[in-house]
């Protein structure tokens, strides 16, 4: 045990086994408890460096109340940060203080002060201090006037801090944060099948009709582009249009059946284009800001290289089958999964590491990771911590759809991010529930939640019901509540034909190629292009995630505020949850929220509807229609 | 990162950092989080051993829901034990229930079965296993049969598992738990001042004068004997009635102005008697089952022999006066605070920490530790612990009304119990909230609050304008809300004149001695006895602070349920907390709360009232008059 306890500290993430994350250039709040006997005051600080620095920074951490303390610190640079909490007896200041008292008291305190210039004076002959200099000549002029006017905030009291011995020095476990680059913890992603974008209906689609689609994609706001696998596809046990077998001739199979006899996941599927095709993309997406991500799944169609090269990493049965791809009952027969559970999974583990390598040196960043959770926590941390370290600037989306101990536990991994159960929560208080789970510390410290409205398994019931207006409505929750927030495209054209019964899309683009009218009659492009520009104009939206529910007295209409813990900024977002009704709600925001904002009218930019509205104080009423006035986006004038 | 994260584990005091707190022969409840990928069905087992002990012994511990596991161990032997929950793959029970579910789903599952007796089989290699063999022949009889027959809890289903190879093995951190003496966990204490105990009023009462006092004592249940400080008290500045200076000749001093010419803190006053007195004392409390527990302040008198030997463990001034003890303003003319501060504090480190050993080997166990919060934690960790290692069976309380994590910080130090604000909290929401806290973990983990109802410093306003009511009214709180009470004699007399406008007692004890009628009218020792039996009787009272505060329409009454956590044994406490007036309130009990048992009518005993009473279901209402009607104490009927 140290002189001084520094407990508590946070963000910490499993006591600093694992690291927080944070987006290069916000701000970091450290919190933590510093506890000392008696009643010294004391003096603290940060320090941190960027793993790869040698030396220390240091920023400063003040006293909040009850022992607690509070500071900030900016990392400048992507990669891993550690940080450590010192704190010291300022043993100058408590004696100031203490004399100061006894003064009051009517005390003499002559050798109080005799015992400060002693003090002062010795910590002068180790170094200079002209600030310090002065003070003993004032104590030693008039000592009351010297005791009662010394700040240990003003300059000479900071510099007789930093001039004294540091007694009791105590300093905390070493904690870690992950600086991620920006795009990891804010955007806005468009997923896309590359061999549907073609616009000749009797071939497949290319990369280099993925290069003229960009503008449209750019022009509904979004900065991700992500291209489901692109890797040559298997033949062997195809499955065909709507999950049928056996497959047909023409049925282009699913891009997730990866591997073929020209390879494997290093290998294109020559139908979408060349690598020069590829880096022609990338280069289209970089040159108007947008990023592309690829979808990683590491499994294998039974043509796969890997089935007759590496035949000991796959599970065999004992009638010398391997086991499809499975979760009893379901099966998937054009998949083998990978077996991690044999003798030396090394040789497995570094090859699947080569694979990202491979597309890193190709000019891919970030990485859709198919099903992350069925292949072992402890490989991940290995891939992805050592990718990070030569790679700094990946990152990799976790699509796990699990028990969430396991979702929050591939963060821990390094996932920087992670799929959520958004699209199954409808109902206010399910909305409510998850978002303040996800709100959480030290959940919101390592765990950014990716919010898609619908993928390409994935049609929720309230949008085949709800229609175009819910939609909107879904589009408006994923854009404000999370601030990363994708769609799979269609989602603009409101297309909603599902399979009888379920919540999966009919005619599924899995197994089948697409044309679509991306301009068609009833599209929202319009309200999603102003969702994303709402994003990109309000940092409020940018942050991780920091959700406050506020009063509201119908249950069809969600009232919150978003706040940017790094920068501050705040927005209010009112929003009808029922795509079928118009309703009216009474609202309130409690006191101590936005406190001296909203005691009286205060006047709010709606960036939504594109007007402006002043709010009477801290309870009105409100009235959303589903639709275009289904949502109320506020942000206060100042 | 190992391949199964066991995390969130408790009971866990700064990630294991500190030890948790138990009582030998309890029951401690190990909870964690157990994660791994996939679908696996996963073993666990808690490992845990004294630290004295060579071999590991193994505690199961159970799944219970998204992935949250729970077991117990009971720790027999005093002293520190450490802790660390293992996980690791079920193989074969996994493949039993994937075999299953194809079976279920019509697969053809012959190849897995296949399987499956090849795993068998192996793991009968390296061990003999008589079920197994009899499971792989009925896998060869009947396969579907055997299937869907397996039962992992079943003796078969054991013996395969444990047969098995441990697949991705893992382990949490270590955590360290300190299972203290029961008297550490449950006691009721009793403080006096032996020089008050003399029938005599001519000379001061010595060590058997308390050797009488004892059966009075025992009588009203008290097991633990508090003597306050029994060492020479200083001549020098001493301090006379009512805290006047200079004190008269016949004033005897205050017993915490420790030290004179005779000795310090390893000498005995000579007007209390001599060791052999003292070791009857001792010897007589033992032989009626109580204990004696001893004051300990490190402070001096002026006339301490320390101050001339050990100038150096003083803070001189540059004047050559050292510093009395001091908060200022206020100061303590005949103390000489200790200076820890000092450039090798490790002399005055063992010294006082022989002042332990020296009265732990005349038999002394239990101490009372005077102002602790103003020696650093490190000197009370590296104490303690040693203290410990040689005495598990020590006990030690830590006197620190100050901030509330520096009190918590004691404990983690080695404190077994704490002094707490309870005395100042008397509103129905300040004690919610006050025990609320101490009930939350981890704090309830470490952290034993000691209720004293009444200090020689502390004579709280309710006591001194609610009278005798008052009095029996916070001896229940006490006696109810915590493990640890106890009361500084005087208050089963009602004894409540106060220096006016303050919380001290006029004509304080601690500077003049006392004579008094123990069985004077008005006394409440029977109250007191009754609480004391309850608690021993009921062993909801014993454990740690569990306290689930329930429903009372009325702010005059407060309701609450007690709850032992080792043996979940509970009790219902309604208390009018207003000595001036009856009250009657409508109690409710949500549903969650003993389900089962309140559903219906439900007899209980008013074990303080002596009656039996029914209450209808979870609401009911209750009129509770101030005094010796103002508390139903029930205990379920079962």
């Amino acid at each position: 045990m140290q002189k001084i306890l520094i407990e508590n500290v946070s963000p910490s993430v499993d006591h600093g086994e694992f690291p927080a994350r944070t987006i290069v250039g916000d701000s970091v709040t450290i919190t933590c408890d510093i506890v000392c006997h008696g009643t010294y005051i004391l003096d603290a600080r940060i320090r941190y460096r960027h793993v790869r620095e040698r030396n220390w920074r240091y920023s400063e951490i003040r006293h909040i109340d009850n022992d607690e303390w509070s500071g900030q610190i900016k990392p400048s640079k992507i990669g891993m940060y550690k940080f450590v909490v010192e704190a010291w007896i300022d043993t100058i200041s408590t004696q100031f203080r203490d004399a100061k008292k006894w003064l009051e008291a009517g005390e003499d305190i002559s050798s109080d002060v005799l015992a400060i210039k002693n003090m002062l004076e010795a910590s002068l002959k180790a170094q200079t201090g002209s600030l310090v200099s002065n003070l003993v000549s004032d104590l030693a002029k008039d000592r009351g006037k010297a005791i009662e006017s010394f700040d240990r905030e003003s300059p000479t009291g900071k510099e007789a801090r930093s001039l004294q011995d540091k007694k009791g020095f105590s300093e905390s476990d070493e904690f870690l944060i992950s600086v991620d680059p920006r795009i990891a913890g804010y955007a806005s992603w468009y997923e896309l099948f590359p061999r549907s974008q073609g616009s000749d209906p009797s071939k497949p689609g290319t990369f280099r009709d993925c290069i003229e689609r960009l503008p449209d994609i750019k022009e509904m706001g979004f900065n991700i582009l992500y291209l489901t696998p692109i890797f040559p596809i298997g033949e062997t046990n195809r499955v065909g249009r709507n999950g049928s077998r056996p497959a047909k001739r023409d049925d282009p199979g699913s891009p997730w059946a990866i591997g073929n006899s020209l390879g494997g996941h290093k290998t294109l599927n020559p139908e979408l284009g060349t690598m020069d095709d590829l880096s022609a993309l990338l280069a289209a997406a970089r040159s108007i800001g947008m990023d592309v991500a690829l979808d990683m799944a590491f499994q294998c169609s039974p043509d796969h290289p890997y089935v007759k090269e590496h035949p000991e990493w796959f599970s065999h049965r004992p009638d010398g089958t391997i086991r499809y791809a499975e979760n009893p009952p379901k099966k998937y027969y054009d998949i083998y999964p990978l077996n991690f559970d044999i003798p030396d999974p090394m040789p497995l583990w570094r090859e699947l590491r080569s694979v990202f390598e491979f597309w890193i040196e190709h000019g891919i960043k970030i990485f859709r990771v198919d099903n992350p959770h069925t292949k072992p926590l402890d490989f991940w941390n290995w891939c992805l911590t050592g990718l990070k370290r030569r790679h700094p600037d990946t990152v990799f989306l976790a699509e796990a759809f699990t028990r969430p101990k396991l979702m929050y536990g591939l963060s821990k991994a390094g996932f920087n991010e992670s799929y959520t159960y958004f699209t199954w929560r409808n109902y206010d208080y399910e909305i409510r529930d998850y978002i303040n789970e996800l709100s959480r510390r030290p959940l919101r410290d390592y765990f950014r939640p990716m919010f898609f409205v619908n993928t390409p398994d994935i049609l929720p019931y309230v949008l085949q019901h709800g229609g175009r207006n819910a939609f909107i409505m879904r589009a408006v929750l994923a854009a404000t509540l999370s601030s990363l927030w994708g769609i799979y495209s269609g989602y603009e054209l409101c297309e909603n034909m599902p399979v009888p019964g379920k919540e999966e899309y009919l005619n599924s683009e899995k197994y089948e190629i697409k044309k679509r009218d991306w301009k068609a009659p009833g599209n929202i492009r319009d309200i999603i292009a102003r969702l994303n520009k709402i994003r990109e104009d309000y940092d409020a939206f940018q942050g991780s995630t920091d959700v406050t529910f506020l009063g509201s007295s119908n249950p069809n209409i969600l009232f919150y505020m978003r706040r940017n813990p790094s920068s501050r900024s705040w927005a209010l977002v009112a929003i009808n949850i029922n795509p079928f009704e118009e309703h009216t709600s009474k609202l309130s925001i409690p006191s101590g929220i936005a406190p001296g904002i909203l005691e009286n009218t205060q006047w709010f930019q709606d960036v939504f509807l594109g007007t402006r509205i002043s709010l009477p104080g801290r309870e009105f009423n409100l009235t959303l229609a589903p639709g275009r006035k289904s949502a109320a986006i506020l942000i206060p004038e100042v």
